[in-house]
């Protein structure tokens, strides 16, 4: 059987902030015959998304770390190699994501500072440039898309505070969501982590945790004084065996997820090497993402993110109208083929949030984009016209 | 497409000890097409799957945790979950595997001892009788079949000795490599946590940590008085998440291998509801070891198993040729199609290993295990043949 002869069953529209829909020729790789994690063709193929992994994000010099388990492992492996016991951190919290983030760094003995965004809104920069002032911090985290909300944050402009007044501090972009669907320029910004999952921009099956760490946290790893707080999420462990795999040899700590590496290397093959370019895919996600918000905005259907210059483009997420639960309107969606999000954590029923990211946004067609914009709005007609 | 209609691609016989060659039914479901980690459809697969995971080793009450990661991160799970820092713990130690589960378990704080078997063979059980005689212990760590050498413990007689001398220790089994390719009955043994992964006898991909444990180690781990120390690997996180899951329901910690899932789903499915039985599968397992190693000795090779007792079902671990590296065979058996292992550890160029588990071996008209025999045959003649 060829990529070519492979098509996915027909199946609902799944448009949720990931996982999202993937392309059959990701699918088809997910389904590779078994490879020795030890061959010479997986260690390929291995180097090749170790590298491409470092493109996505316009790095030249950063330390890609490929890892079997959820995004949710990124928080470990930051947690446990960056941080030592004792260490101050300070979390920029837009929701849900900072709040785990932050629950993750004090589970590995940081003593963690907030700045809370309120709901909707990200941190603001003259606090972050304050508390920089006030104590040292090893780190400071930052969720580029908190997918809670769709709120976007500014790396560039939280790194640049950072480097300014605590040149020393890392900056941990908590890139999950943004990854592939928003543009990030790891080095020219001065991010030290950007932390991501598969199952998301970067458009494979979820199950591999994503990360790439600057010279200068990796020097902050290798002085540390005391021993790495895990042993799975330990880059001592997992160091030597990417720069085996990105050599072109093969080298054993745990056995990697060989199947979704060939499905990670086909989609970054399809984000990096062929049309459109990385670039346009970014701008891409900007229309589409805009032609979304205006289709909810003209229904009446208002932005959780209360400021337009800080809403993904990835993601959408919009209250419901007056008197309507999130939960009654999915159930719209599903029965018209659409699979989109309700809220998460305590307003979870007040919004709902729906996905476009990846071959969603970039294959127009697939007519994934229109069909969105016309079930929200015979969802949202429906809801209305049952309510008045 | 439907799953008759996909048959993967073809390719050389994979037959190291994991991963193994899976069968066409469970590469076509990981490729299903992306669904959403919270709709119902998925969740009844995953609680299906989690269900039949309690099934594979005997349990009724055992609590499984189906987690994205490599078999290792089991280790994490039992040190972190069941282990405070200054508890003493023993490890039955035959080889690379007992070295690395005794390096996580003191990551996490426990203060190792170690009973080491020669290389070979398995613990002393009058050593153990005689270490829990001499101090409390926590648990006991046993590897069922040490992937580094073929050997085989009784992890029955293990826990029937630790249950004896000391009832409240727990018995950890690491059985990476034995789930679904050597008997284990969890509960009627006295087996405490059983650790695996998807990628060896399980027959499904890479990148599923399996666990089941016991009520006993879940009262442990519910009674431990400091926190748990890893984020990732904390039952805390995960418990909640295994029972509404296995309830028909979903909730989120961090996002499954949706992908996976589905395909360690239809592998449990082929293993326990389809024709050989479970018990059978064992039978099977032990008459083609029978035959591969019959054939080995047949050839002069010695088995790295000093005790035929103590030799796994589900993989074959033999001494090269006199004279010969296995890093010389490896390459002769990869010509004709078949991809072996060399040895793992400081012995590692003396001997080699074949995995034959899982599809490998029930389905017979694959000819996999012909095929195994044969060229083993002609590359043994041909390495002593060029050094006569």
């Amino acid at each position: 059987m060829s990529t070519q002869q492979f098509k996915q069953a027909p199946h609902k529209l799944l448009v949720i902030p990931g996982p999202i829909e993937v392309t059959d020729e990701v699918l088809f790789a997910n389904a590779h015959p078994s490879v020795s994690h030890m061959a010479p063709e997986f260690a390929s193929v291995f180097g090749e998304a170790l590298r491409m992994t470092r493109d996505v994000v316009f790095s030249k010099t950063g330390q890609p770390f490929l890892i079997s388990g959820s995004g949710t492992l990124g928080w470990d492996q930051v947690s446990a190699n960056l941080v030592e016991a004792g260490d101050d951190v300070l979390v920029l919290n837009t929701g849900y994501f900072g709040d785990s983030f932050a629950d993750c760094l004090q589970t590995y003995g940081a003593k963690v500072d907030q700045i809370r965004a309120d709901f909707g809104t990200t941190a603001s920069l003259v606090e972050l440039e304050k508390a920089l002032q006030s104590k040292k911090y090893k780190l400071v985290t930052v969720t580029h898309v908190d997918t809670s909300t769709a709120v976007l944050s500014d790396p560039k402009a939280v790194a640049a505070v950072v480097k300014k007044v605590s040149p020393d501090t890392l900056v941990i972009l908590d890139a999950v969501c943004a990854v592939a669907s928003e543009e990030i320029r790891m080095e020219d910004w001065g991010i030290d982590v950007v932390m991501s999952a598969s199952q998301k921009g970067l458009g494979a099956p979820p199950g591999l945790s994503v990360i790439i760490a600057s010279q200068q946290a990796m020097k902050v790893f290798e002085t540390r004084s005391t021993p790495v707080a895990s042993f799975y999420a330990s880059w001592k462990r997992w160091l030597p065996i990417m720069k085996a795999y990105e050599g072109g040899g093969a080298a054993y700590f745990a056995t990697p997820p060989v199947n979704l590496i060939f499905a990670f290397h086909q989609s970054l093959t399809q984000l990096l090497k062929s049309s459109p370019t990385l670039e346009e895919r970014f701008a891409r996600h900007k229309e589409v993402s805009q032609r979304v918000k205006t289709a909810a905005a003209e229904l009446g259907l208002k932005s959780v993110p209360v400021n337009a210059a800080e809403a993904a483009n990835g993601m959408t997420a919009v209250y419901t109208p007056p008197g309507v639960k999130s939960s009654e309107m999915i159930p719209l969606f599903l029965k018209k083929g659409v699979v989109v999000a309700g809220g998460l954590g305590a307003q979870k029923d007040a919004y709902f949030r729906i996905g476009h990211m990846g071959t969603t946004v970039v294959n127009s067609e697939r007519g994934d984009i229109d069909k969105i914009v016309s079930v929200m709005k015979e969802v949202v007609e429906e809801v209305t016209s049952k309510k008045a």
